[in-house]
């Protein structure tokens, strides 16, 4: 289903002994040149290679790190520099304990990759000097793996995603290597413990390989880890069941020399990668469909906390406890014992081996690393904005619906999204996924079946087969939201577009993470040597006004507010009222970059009202004046501004000005729908903001403004706040009074429905009011017979279940359905 | 640590043959009961019995329920009810695919709770009747196992907690045993993959027992499961890898008659109660904390999805297959071939055996069911209200520090919280429990360790001892929110108390789970037989301001927003200033009811500037003036109103009242704290919003209001947009724009710092203005000082380090450090 293959070239196998002494000599000094700068990075703050003793004043005054992690992710880029080197692999590394930023800086800067970005950041002395000042300095940089550090495309502030994010990496590059270290702390969490099972998920031909080196150092900022405390026939059932071959590789906690440990450990990595050959030369012997899940390799490095640090500080056990976690010494500028311990423990890496007298790293050290792009920190992978390439899109107008007069047609919009999606998908089978936690069919884009298939390489049965489950394809399901965005932002950072579909309520399951994906795209909108990557694009369907059985449970639609506290330079909302504005939405996201676009929009049949071309000025313009709606003449104000924002109220908005139409032939409506929420933002605050003056026109400065909106009404009143008319501007929206109930009753128990608008214009506009009183409780009759109707049939009743836009009716033509089905969110 | 051992009636072996035939023929009608009472709700309006041919007016007009995973439910609950009988155990059912609602309530109705609480659903037909109609239609009830549901704990409608609740249940609750069904849906959930590991954490002796039942059924609703497709070796592999030893069941697949079925269970039931049994008398003999984790039994149930179930519809396969998930003859009102297919389903199950002629359950089938407080439906631990005791606790004025003058001790706030929990657990060390994420040392919260341990039943050094761990303590720490959060509900469910302790920013890891807790309380507080249980209280400490290292990935206030959006009736917000605030609200929230309380504190020394007295009453209020810190006179309105909520926003207020005393004396500045944020809200929004008359004495009704807050600032305008005087507020707050800085360079980056309050002021209070352009130039020239000093130095510029209240400075009494400490939030 997808054109991507590995090249010949790739994987290979050594095929060789080991590496000679040399080699781990050299591996050995890389690893002390790393730890010394990681050291460094945490502590000084001049005389960078200790070219003089160890003066308080050389020591930060504030000490905000943490070394704990970082030996064990030195040891393994020093291991993963020889194998790339010698195999010529393509590789990028994923730093679970994010949080060790030391290293990965250190290995950056020793590839000489941190200074062609941070020229200022020399290979010399001054440049260490700078190195190790910035970090976790004020104006510098911070102490985790930021978006900062070259090669990286994982935080690791938050913990739980680094196998989420190596998979997502993985998918549709089968030449690339993700090694992904997980740390003993971050195995705890539920998105990681999930995540090992996304092995069930990639295809060994025409998708890449993530090695999961689960680095057990036994301890986490206070406590034991779990899985350090369970024993080797626990953790390693549990790595076989979750379908791994585990190496458990322990080392550190004896005499054992290091010369003895790196060949131990570089002939492990060997057999593991020669394991990964093999499986990818078999699966490169076969075709997509045909290649079955093998159970592949993962490693297992247990060694102490802090390794190679201080054993022990004021009598205290260091190395190997929590206490290593940070900064191991606290006071190294205060008490002379601190200060000697700090000195002894740099110069045990032997400084004045690795670096020349200028401050370089001696040649024969950076030798071990590979050259260019198969650098770690220089891989284009890892900043995938560099290998990004637009969409392919097929012109939203061939899939537009017809619509000859506005509600004259009744579609489900996420099915129509979907026959679009179809063709995007065929266009790009190699850089489009869609994710979902099992809710694509449920959300009604089932179409894309006809060009893809949902990937599975877990159990196939032949039913499957007819099931729309192949061994490659560009849908991904997992009934974990975690997995969802991690592997589509993965997918993303690694310089490939894509979708997530999920239910509106369950999204927030994900509100976390999303936060750091936003936090990472802020950050690299400042960082020029970051290209831009394409927009992370949500489409949340089953929304909160269509959880007719699902019930409270399955209401919220606070993800919009959740995201929009994120700003204005990377959130972009959109409520699609129908199906043409959903394609023209889609059409318009996809070829967005640095955004994350939240789209809800209904998947349950609902009526029509723009044409395609209609639709596409509509989103061009993020809201308009529906005139044909409205009852307001030219060169006259209306008496009241009707808005609507999202799917059921535009329906609801509608009817009422049809009801006012009838009752109130009079009253001067304008009808105003808006689909970019961030239209009414102001334009100081949101680059999509309308003018004021533009605001003004349409919403007028002194008139009655009834705001039907999809969501929690606050946010209504929030983006609006500065706006002239704002005192007038009356919101209707979801309260959290849901129960089990029929749409419109769902509708009318949050006031939200037509009857209820027009109580609302009698109510507050001042040329109504108590001349009609009579209006308004015919208004509310309608109400209570609908609520009894409801709870007599369990349907709703047919005077709204069936109502349509007049015009529909006088042009003779049929609308094909009711405007609220019988069907409800149903999963 | 704790007292809860198990009383020695319980946990009986069954040390006999296995069930008769009798008992066997009495478990399968109770399924046939079961499962018929199942198929009715989804489908029967009328004719609840069958006594004539089903019509199509019998059919809902619209189906809406779930029946693939209930037959499933109804087995092991038919199988239960037999062997809490026979053992006389107290034991609650946690049903994780909560969807099958249908099964839990047709249970209930068996067992006669569900008449008991609900008196119009009778043991009778119309009774019947009437628990069919209810089902999913309008003003009945959900199709989830919601709170409506007698016996539940767990509302499954987002699936991933149901082993977290069945552990938070089980901890202090030696007797209970909990059966907690898993869907193989549910499993592929991040939050569920790590809550296996929650038997590392229960002690054998002090706790209750947890039996999970991992029901694979296979499909979820449009794929297959992910532990159903990888080889029972495996998924063994992976159940002894999460500790457990597992027993794989499998039925429903070949032409097995129902008694061997059954038999077959009943045996494997006895055997693994016995094991358990085993456990518990092992553990009984034994101190707490000599007790070893044991391997605990589990069961996998493979069954096909729909068990019992059409086996077909419209020639697609239908019993075990996705088709099951939901209704699977969508229908049958409309097309009598589906009606024929129903009708046949429903009789299958031969009512006419099961149902006398009245419609009540035949005594021969009811006599399976325990009785009273044993039954499933009826167990007190399930409506935690019941069980509920007020918690004895210390009075907060002997944990007071001592506060001669404002701003006169330093203290850390959430560590003298730390000494006052200490008593409280001291106090009840039964029904009192602090969860937390690895961090509640590093939230200062360790004295608690001076009477209570942290609970860890993994692998445990010796070292440990020495590290506050234990086999039995009232601290539980795993690096999980999701498991923190999960078990924290399942211990207040069943009427226990507790708080969570979590970093402000990473809390929103649980929002959507926060957000089902609240919906839960919100149903129950209208459902007169839920008895109110313990709120939930958060201690978030190492909040946004205090980031320091971390940065940008750790700031994030909007939690208080999330919540927000729940509404008044259940969410109550704190912002203490200072450590007696913070023990004054403690003091409160933890009496109260029903309410997710969320407070947030500093744990970096920080000034103190009320005394308990002063505290408890300006807690009591909510909010007031400080009149100390202002320069008003009696009689005469402020010039401006300064207000600050949160801890750095308080410092920064005062910090900026003493600069206006100093720089404007003239100035009447007026200066408010604000602890319970919902005092802001209307009165007619929030039980705890302020009478407008009140607002407007504190607030002025004209004056400029400057605030400053915590969180994200669009908070305090949503919160008071009522208030008369809104339209001269001006707040600061949070902007998303953080880096790596020092602490009053955090607060300069967002406009917050005292400098930028008093330009503000300068700026908005219109008798200034211009004329105060050289004093506003030199607050500006301060803050650019301030920041070149963080730059140069990596500190805080001393004036600001070390200000402090001038106060303090007149008394002679020294402050006793830094107002901000050079510590950060190093983890």
């Amino acid at each position: 289903m997808t054109s991507a293959t590995a090249s010949p070239t790739t994987w290979r196998r050594r095929g060789e002994q080991g590496p000679d002494d040399a080699t781990i000599a050299r591996i050995d000094a890389w690893w002390r040149a790393a730890n010394y700068l990681s050291v460094g990075q945490i502590y000084l703050l001049d005389n960078p290679l200790l070219r003089e003793p160890l003066h308080p004043d050389h020591i930060k005054p504030r000490l905000l790190g943490h070394w704990g992690t970082t030996p064990g992710l030195n040891f393994i880029s020093a291991h993963a520099n020889r194998v790339i080197r010698e195999r010529a692999q393509s590789a990028i590394y994923i730093a679970g304990p994010g949080h060790g930023g030391p290293g990965p800086v250190a290995n950056g800067y020793l590839e000489g990759t941190y200074s062609e970005i941070y020229s200022d950041v020399t290979q010399d002395t001054e440049g260490l000097r700078r190195l190790f000042r910035q970090f976790s300095f004020p104006g510098g940089i911070p102490s985790h793996v930021a978006p900062e550090v070259p090669g990286s495309i994982h935080e690791g502030g938050e913990l739980g995603y680094a196998l989420s994010h190596a998979y997502g990496a993985a998918f549709d590059n089968p030449d690339l290597l993700v090694l992904a270290v997980v740390g003993d702390g971050e195995a705890e969490t539920g998105p990681l413990a999930a995540s090992w099972h996304a092995n069930k998920f990639v295809n060994p031909k025409t998708d890449g390989v993530v090695l999961p080196i689960l680095h057990l150092n036994g301890y986490k900022i206070a406590n034991p880890t779990v899985l350090a405390r369970i024993g080797e026939d626990e953790l390693t059932d549990l790595m076989r069941g979750y379908g791994h071959r585990p190496h458990v590789f322990t080392a550190g906690f004896d005499d054992e020399d290091a010369v003895s440990v790196h060949a131990r450990f570089a002939a492990l990595l060997d057999e593991v990668l020669d394991e990964i050959a093999d499986i990818k030369e078999r699966a490169a012997g076969l075709d997509a469909e045909e290649v079955e899940r093998p159970r592949w390799p993962m490693i297992v490095l247990r060694t102490p906390k802090g390794w190679t640090g201080p054993k022990e500080v004021d009598g205290q056990r260091t190395e190997g406890s929590w206490r290593s976690h940070q900064v191991p010494l606290a006071n190294a500028r205060d008490t002379p014992e601190h200060l000697q311990v700090l000195e002894d423990w740099l110069r045990s890496y032997r400084p004045e081996e690795l670096f020349d007298d200028a401050g370089r790293l001696v040649e024969d050290v950076a030798a071990l690393a590979p050259e260019g792009h198969l650098r770690l920190s220089d891989n284009p992978h890892a900043n995938g904005g560099l290998l990004l390439r637009d969409l392919r899109l097929p012109d939203v107008r061939d899939f537009a619906v017809d619509v000859p007069v506005p509600g004259a047609s009744i579609t489900e919009a996420t099915r129509e999204l979907g026959k679009w999606l179809t063709e995007v998908m065929r266009r790009n089978p190699d850089n489009f996924r869609l994710f979902g936690p099992d809710e694509v069919a449920s959300n009604r884009l089932q179409a894309v079946y006809d060009v893809t298939a949902k990937q599975w390489n877990a159990e196939l049965l032949d039913s499957d087969r007819t099931e729309n489950l192949a061994r490659a394809g560009q849908v991904v399901e997992i009934l974990s939201e975690h997995q969802c965005q991690g592997w589509l932002e993965g997918y993303l950072l690694t310089g490939r577009h894509g979708l997530f579909t999920s239910y509106e309520a369950f999204i927030h399951i994900v509100d976390s993470m999303v936060n750091q994906h936003l936090k990472w795209l802020k950050v690299t909108d400042e960082l020029p040597w970051r290209r831009p990557i394409a927009s992370l694009n949500y489409l949340l369907s089953s929304h909160v006004w269509r959880q007719d059985h699902n019930g409270f449970s399955h209401q919220d639609p606070g993800f919009i507010d959740h995201v929009v506290n994120k700003g204005a330079d990377v959130v972009r909302v959109y409520l699609p009222p129908d199906t043409n504005t959903l394609l023209a939405t889609y059409d318009h996201v996809l070829r967005t970059r640095q955004y994350v676009n939240v789209v809800v929009a209904g998947k349950q049949p609902g009526p029509d009202f723009l044409t395609m071309e209609e639709a596409l000025d509509h989103c061009h313009r993020g809201l308009g004046i529906w005139e044909w709606a409205g009852t307001e003449e030219d060169g006259s104000e209306p008496d009241v501004v009707l808005v609507c924002a999202g799917d059921i109220p535009t329906l609801e908005v509608l009817a009422a000005a049809d009801l006012l139409r009838e009752h109130l032939p009079e009253l001067r409506v304008r009808v105003v729908n808006v689909v970019d929420l961030m239209r009414l933002q102001d334009p100081k605050e949101h680059p999509h903001g309308l003018p004021d003056s533009e605001f003004d026109a349409i919403f007028t400065t002194s008139k009655k403004v009834i705001f039907a909106y999809h969501g929690y009404p606050w946010l209504i009143h929030r983006l609006t706040y500065r706006r002239t008319n704002h005192a007038n501007l009356h919101v209707r929206g979801y309260k959290e009074k849901g129960t089990t109930t029929t749409p419109f009753d769902m509708v009318m128990l949050n006031d939200l429905d037509r009857y209820h608008l027009v109580m609302d214009v009698i109510d507050r506009v001042p040329s109504l009011g108590a001349r009609y009183a009579g209006l308004r409780q015919r208004m509310s009759d309608a109400r209570l017979a609908a609520r009894r109707y409801t709870r007599e049939h369990g349907v709703d009743i047919p005077e709204v279940a069936e109502w349509q836009w007049p015009d529909v009716g006088e042009t003779g033509t049929a609308a094909g359905g009711p405007q609220y089905d019988t069907g409800g969110d149903n999963e």
